[in-house]
């Protein structure tokens, strides 16, 4: 009954890792965790030393050997590039194994190919972490926004190059020093050409709009144009009219009504682009990605987060994997039976807090006699309490009356509420006007 | 084979007439969109005018009736308030029928209630739309945040509130003018105190931690705290002191090793708080919503858009209305079926446009000889192609040589193309030393 469903990990680098590591550690997450267990990894080097612990009986260099173990029933594709992840994809699903990947390149490229091969075999294909690291975008554009007419997907949705054109605008750097120093951060690989010029974007916006709009790209048709010609003088000129310059993926519907049978067009693009200071893109900065999608009748929507790293893709694959362990659960209890990943039962107890326990900074704004030595007095019981203070602030004061503003440090309501109790005695406070929180 | 899947519609007003012109448009959308109908309706008022079309023999004044419609697989509830919200509910999961639901009120006070009595039946309540309007919320955090232990949710969830406190910030208007000002313009209602006492807020941070936290949130612990006390003048000062001021509805993972059994409790709060002008919830304005997630391991993640409206509350209900149209496809199909919407087929062919097609403003800099006239034959060139421009700007001149820089309105990459092949070709102009793109 309790069975566990087996996972088949295909590399064990940085988000084969992060997968091993939510799927080692189920407390605290979604019940659906405790039901997977990793039945077999595959690793180029067996011999090298990791971070994680792995039961060496489960590991192989070879990894075809894992699509084949009949222990494995969901495939986890994190090896990366065309081959051989291509071909280990299309074996699980000729095998009947649902795949999960985060493979922009492959996804891109042979799409259509792929999920036709799914859709025959009746397994899924997910591909949650192949665009925008961790943030929520294929399936909220999958399973939440199918009711809209998609207009328009405008996104930023390649870190390395968002975080080399924030630090051009921040110091009007050169797009050269930038780079070397994006690379030894690690924010840019030694060959930065796939992200630099646009290539990983446009991989990412094929797959966006391939799903939005239903039907396949044709990847090698986007006009793509990077950022390495980009000047800092160009930025820092858009700055001054008001603008920021972004590497945006844009795709947008076109009603064309000259064409015969009023086909519909989609204009894709990839290329860096002014936008207006209170654009919603405008202020995501660093390795962030953002993906703005407009919809009729939804509107404009935003899906904003981490774009690349261990935690976040690991986060997007796990995501996958429930989906179709939900799914599988649900066939396997038979007729009637629920997805529990969609009915959401309960799994814990959620206890609320105290109020005096939640912690956080706080404003104040005390109405207090014009006296001298009110801060002080002020001061010393918010010290009496523990509670430290970020700023103080006096505004002028008139009719012998100050009006005296206070942000603490984070501290617990308790501690604030005893304090003030205290501060409201005083014979120099007249009242506390206002109290607030902060973050 | 093809037989639609029935709806029944509790309630044709916003929401209904929304969900209703959806349902009766699929073109463009899922294809799914076209395997529901309405099978039945229940108003208010059978007699009153509507700007939809509706067949009269469906529609009834008894909401039971569409309940018990043999016709009827799934309920829409849009009707709202507590009862008879709550009891048609009850008695569809009663009858083994799906439900979705708008209501944040009842299930912020009878979720579990509900949630029980669905698993029982083995039905799904599914209530997307209840929390952030249109804005994919409920699904991200039940089905792709399930691999994250959720540590905090910050939310700006409540439209009318978040309408109030941009005006009071831009202006300096007091609170009270502000919301006669809401009210004239359809933001607030005649009765404002469920949005301005922060209750509105209160039941659906109780919604997302119940779901996010995976248990039972007590609603009537939350403290709440609304924003009509809240003087213009802390606005300001939270202003001058570098923060914005928003009703923030808070929930916050705390570990208690204090405690027995390491009992883990929650902090909630819904309260106006001080945001630093760089936090991503600061420069949410109007009557939109966003909600910050911060879980482990995949940081912070942020879903942005409209809260409230016809068109993204109808977008939320066809959600969930399409993911149970899934699954009920998926299980009639019969073994080794997939869920459709999971799965992700073509369903049209997508064309892109020629890039000559493609329309956006554009950014040009150009490197001209310094000599008078050249503005003027830029702008004639310009102009013979129907580019109109937005600003022409010349930056200082040095060594006899002029920058200037263009900033198009909108017209098509074929326009600008062929306006810069004439403009490159005069004898004044040195180099097009950038071309950019704008929105």
């Amino acid at each position: 009954m309790n069975q566990k469903i087996g996972i088949g990990l295909l590399g064990l680098g940085t988000v084969g890792t992060g997968v091993a590591n939510i799927i080692n550690s189920p407390e605290g997450r979604n019940p659906l965790v405790a039901r997977i267990k990793i039945a077999r990894i595959a690793v180029r080097d067996a011999k090298k030393i990791r971070s994680i612990k792995v039961d060496p009986s489960i590991v192989t260099s070879d990894p075809f050997e894992v699509v084949n173990d009949p222990n494995v029933e969901i495939v986890v594709e994190a090896i990366g590039g065309i081959e051989p992840a291509k071909s280990l994809i299309m074996l699980a699903i000729k095998s009947g194994k649902s795949v999960v990947t985060a493979n922009k390149a492959v996804v891109a490229r042979y799409g259509k190919e792929i999920s036709d091969a799914a859709n025959k075999a009746g397994v899924y294909v997910l591909i949650e972490a192949a665009v925008g690291g961790g943030i929520p975008i294929i399936e909220p554009i999958k399973q939440s926004l199918g009711g809209n007419r998609i207009k328009k997907i405008t996104g930023i949705i390649n870190g390395t190059t968002n975080y080399i054109l924030s630090e051009m605008a921040k110091g009007g750097a050169k797009y050269q020093d930038v780079l070397n120093d994006a690379q030894k951060l690690g924010y840019a690989e030694a060959d930065p050409s796939a992200d630099v010029d646009g290539d990983d974007a446009a991989d990412k916006i094929a797959i966006l709009s391939g799903l939005a709009y239903g039907g396949s790209i044709d990847r090698e048709c986007i006009p793509t144009k990077g950022i390495s010609k980009l000047e800092s003088k160009d930025i820092n000129c858009a700055r001054e009219l008001g603008y920021e310059v972004k590497l945006l993926a844009v795709a947008e519907y076109i009603e064309n009504k000259k064409r015969e049978n009023h086909l519909h067009s989609l204009a894709l693009r990839v290329e860096p682009t002014l936008l207006p200071k209170d654009h919603p893109l405008s202020s995501v900065n660093g390795v962030n990605n953002a993906i703005l999608i407009e919809g009729d009748p939804i509107g404009e929507v935003m899906f904003y987060g981490p774009g690349a790293g261990a935690g976040p893709t690991a986060s997007a694959v796990v995501a996958d994997i429930l989906n179709i362990v939900g799914i599988k659960l649900m066939q396997k209890e038979g007729e009637n039976s629920l997805d529990p990943l969609l009915s959401g039962f309960s799994w814990r107890n959620c206890i609320l807090a105290n109020t005096r326990e939640i912690s956080q900074k706080n404003y104040l704004r005390l109405i207090t006699e014009d006296t001298p030595g009110v801060i002080g007095k002020i001061g010393n019981i918010l010290g009496k309490h523990q509670v430290s203070i970020e700023s103080i602030v006096q505004l002028d004061s008139n009719n012998a009356k100050a009006e005296i503003i206070v942000i603490t440090h984070k501290v617990s309501k308790g501690q604030i509420n005893d304090s003030l109790q205290e501060i409201e005695n005083m014979k120099e406070v007249l009242k506390l006007a206002a109290q607030l929180g902060c973050l």
